[in-house]
């Protein structure tokens, strides 16, 4: 076998299944091997669109993704989603084709620094020699698995590619196992919220089924409150799970949610801060005051590890939480309260839920804890234009739920080529389109800096139209049947309309002129 | 003053006077300064067409170009076409907000390493204070004017921004001032085309209009062959310039055409390398045996250098070229033979070509020559999805100019959102999208790479449909009129009345299934 081979072989045995692409021809005997080794090839039209999907298909599917990437400027063209991937903890590993290694030397048209920008996300290493294919990219799965797990990249000149290679060595698949609680940290957890005034702040893995009911029973012994971090990775929520307040975008408003803390155990969060800092205010969120003490880093077994707190503070079991009400439909005039309500009314049992919502997703966020149990995977980089591509990458880790890309228009106008493949995998992804028309969070930005008239260039730089965009128009152009709605009602219908019929289908909510 | 308005009255005065735009909070104090600062503001709905518009400006304008990006995501969404701009050394400027100066720490969600993605496309720096964004503007517009030009960014933390600065000293404008022809490189270049077998390579700026005349001259006096380098930055051709071969792109093709030459003299052009390494090929294109020796960099003024060679040569005076058959619309079926004879047919007197059409531009190209004057901008930099954005920035550069974005639809769909900059600028802009529905270009490295049969993977990841991308309704979806066309004469048609109206337009040129 050649070089490409034994890669995918390795990877094969290495936990892969899945492929998202993008290639060129320093990649075609990675194109061609994949005909040979049973890993799915699955085309994006943009790089960005490979490797977020990448991210949504690793935060489901428990096992390593894999992207297939062109030189330099297609990494580069995947680096954001990349960056997500990266603050999410999402095992991927990139396969980034390179120049024959003689050929580097001539600085062709296409070389860059290709190290560089990988090195950017994390791990990174250039393939020497086809003998060596196999076990880099094991070592690459490897680096990506971790613990802690996150991106790893390959740059394989082509001539590593067609060359000859031996089989590689039969490995088992790469897992992450979590680290076990540590007595230590327990103990440290459990003296901070026997303290006064202790709370709990969940992320990563603590936003996970057994982890919450852990959190529930800390909650009902200490009689502390618990929260969860703003931008999750992957959260079960719904009916039968304990909720928690999340932790407010804005600093101002965290810092109040906060104010009464006097100790803070953080169980798969970080010490919390500002997504951006603003004249005269620090990073940190929770009060100077307060002590911080990490129960579990974000990749841990948080479940573990609250449990063990749960144990060590003496906590009984609890009983699963009341049934909160279930949201009915909305009626009448359109809105992002309206819209989340019909949203959480309607979404099906097991619905995955890609929140790239922004300004449009709070209501929703407040009424889906009365909607069936559900997943909820965020914007954990905030590098915008995830939302499209993780969901395909969700849908085809899950294919037998269904996947709900609930998308602000301007964020979504970065990898709208996602579209195409959903089109292409016919996968069950229903996008609601938070049609605004806007960059709304701008525009609350620009008045936070104290600019209360925006003039002219302000305005154009925040207002997503004239032209409006047309997601109609612009899902046909991909293949994906799509309905504009301008009530709530007219939303329910189409939704239900969505959630009724496999394969993908967009819906435009307009919220905006 | 805040450091915002001191870095862009700074920018004013180096020259800057278009922005092409996506930012973001980071960016605040910038987005206000632009409405107290005479730049004009151009939005993108995604940072790549931000860039490659920077670029295609750039290229026209002869002044840098400027760019406002939201940090390292921003920039690395923005990257791919900055690696085009830093091949075709265009003077671009990228301003990217970062977080402010104490928060960086925080490592807040969208921290990045934004430096060592800048450094990838050249000079950078990041600001230290508001007191001297000014001149740290000003160094950087310096560094991207050159000599050589190319891309330069400035990371500049939002407390830089919005704190208190002094009003910048007056500068000059920045402008690049070309090196004179150097004498030795003169009498060189002289000397080896009086030898036997000598030839001439044409690239950078020696595809301007005196320097083209300049290289006929010494055509006909030393009976040598001039080409053309492969991927032009900017070259002006057609009725009343001289015309000479274009370097083939495959290197077995352009190892033929250059198996005679024992001299090579290099104009604007670096020594001919191919564009990809292949098994037991070299990379150098020239003969081993043949002198290569270097007459002007990239950025000289080749003109200069052409006429000092030719008056070292004693070349006389030469007629202007004879006037080529101006072809004729074609009639009856599609393809790309008939597609490039009826563009050059009715290109209009002026029109600046965006040529991305990769393989179904070959044809336009030969018919090209007999078109009316007109100016092509090609893909320095292999990275695709350059096309539209470029199309964009050359129509605002030259606002009484028809620009004809000459687009691969494989390529295009990288950055398609450039439409709706078209729309909102009201840009002058015809987009021939070359539907053939693969990527035609990897279907022949399949096949070149011996793979006679692909696999469905491989099958799957050249062909772009199903589904097929309807682009009459992405083009409707961003607010621009769009027709398909599946014959020659409809394309007529369809080009006639593009070319009539103001405004941009599309069309649809089916070429495969």
């Amino acid at each position: 076998m050649n070089g490409a081979e034994a890669l995918l072989e390795s990877a094969r045995q290495g936990g892969v299944e899945v492929c998202f692409a993008n290639p060129g021809t320093t990649e075609m005997p990675l194109v061609a091997a994949l005909d040979r080794v049973r890993i799915r090839a699955v085309l994006a039209l943009f790089e960005g669109v490979a490797t977020g999907a990448a991210d949504g298909y690793g935060r489901m599917a428990g096992r390593p993704a894999a992207t297939l990437l062109h030189l330099g400027p297609g990494l580069a063209n995947g680096l954001a989603n990349l960056h997500n991937a990266r603050r999410a903890g999402t095992a991927v590993v990139n396969w980034i084709g390179d120049h024959a290694s003689w050929h580097v030397a001539a600085d062709a048209p296409l070389t860059s620094d290709i190290t560089a920008l990988a090195g950017s996300v994390g791990w990174v290493r250039t393939v020497r020699s086809a003998v060596s294919l196999a076990r880099d990219g094991a070592d690459a799965i490897a680096a990506a698995v971790g613990p802690p797990p996150g991106v790893a990249s390959l740059v394989i000149p082509v001539d590593a590619q067609w060359s000859e290679a031996a089989a590689p060595e039969p490995r088992a698949p790469g897992r992450a196992e979590p680290a076990p609680p540590d007595a230590g940290a327990v103990a440290r957890a459990a003296a901070l919220l026997r303290g006064r005034r202790g709370a709990v702040l969940l992320g990563g893995r603590a936003l996970g089924q057994a982890a919450l009911h852990a959190a529930a029973r800390i909650q009902a012994h200490a009689r502390c409150p618990v929260f969860t971090e703003t931008f999750v990775a992957r959260h079960e929520r719904g009916l039968g799970l304990p909720d928690f307040p999340r932790l407010p975008y804005f600093p101002e408003q965290a810092r109040e949610t906060l104010s009464g803390v006097g100790g803070l155990v953080l169980a798969g969060a970080k010490s919390p801060v500002a997504f951006f800092g603003y004249p005269g205010q620090a990073s940190r969120l929770a009060p100077e005051s307060a002590e911080l003490t990490t129960l579990s880093a974000p990749h841990d077994d948080a479940a573990a590890a609250l449990e063990a707190l749960a144990d060590a503070l003496g906590a009984g079991p609890v009983p699963p939480p009341a049934d909160r009400p279930r949201p009915t439909p909305a009626s009448g005039k359109l809105d992002v309260a309206a819209l989340g309500r019909t949203l959480a009314a309607l979404q099906p049992e097991g619905a995955i839920v890609v929140d790239e919502a922004a300004t449009s997703g709070l209501p929703w966020s407040g009424f889906a804890a009365g909607a069936p149990p559900h997943t909820v995977l965020g914007l954990t980089g905030g590098a915008i234009g995830q939302g499209l591509p993780c969901a395909a990458g969700a849908a085809l880790a899950c294919p037998d739920r269904r996947v709900i890309a609930f998308q602000a228009d301007g964020s979504g106008l970065y990898t709208l080529q996602a579209l195409w493949t959903l089109a292409r995998e016919a996968l069950d992804v229903t996008c609601v389109v938070c049609a605004n028309r806007t960059y709304r969070i701008l525009q609350v930005e620009l008045a936070r800096a104290g600019v209360a008239e925006p003039g002219p260039a302000a305005r154009s730089l925040t207002q997503l139209g004239p032209p409006v965009v047309d997601w109609v128009a612009a899902a046909r152009a991909f293949g994906v049947p799509g309905t504009r709605v301008t009530s709530a009602d007219a939303l329910a219908d189409a939704l239900r309309g969505s959630f009724a019929e496999p394969g993908p289908s967009l819906v435009e909510a307009v919220l905006g002129p």
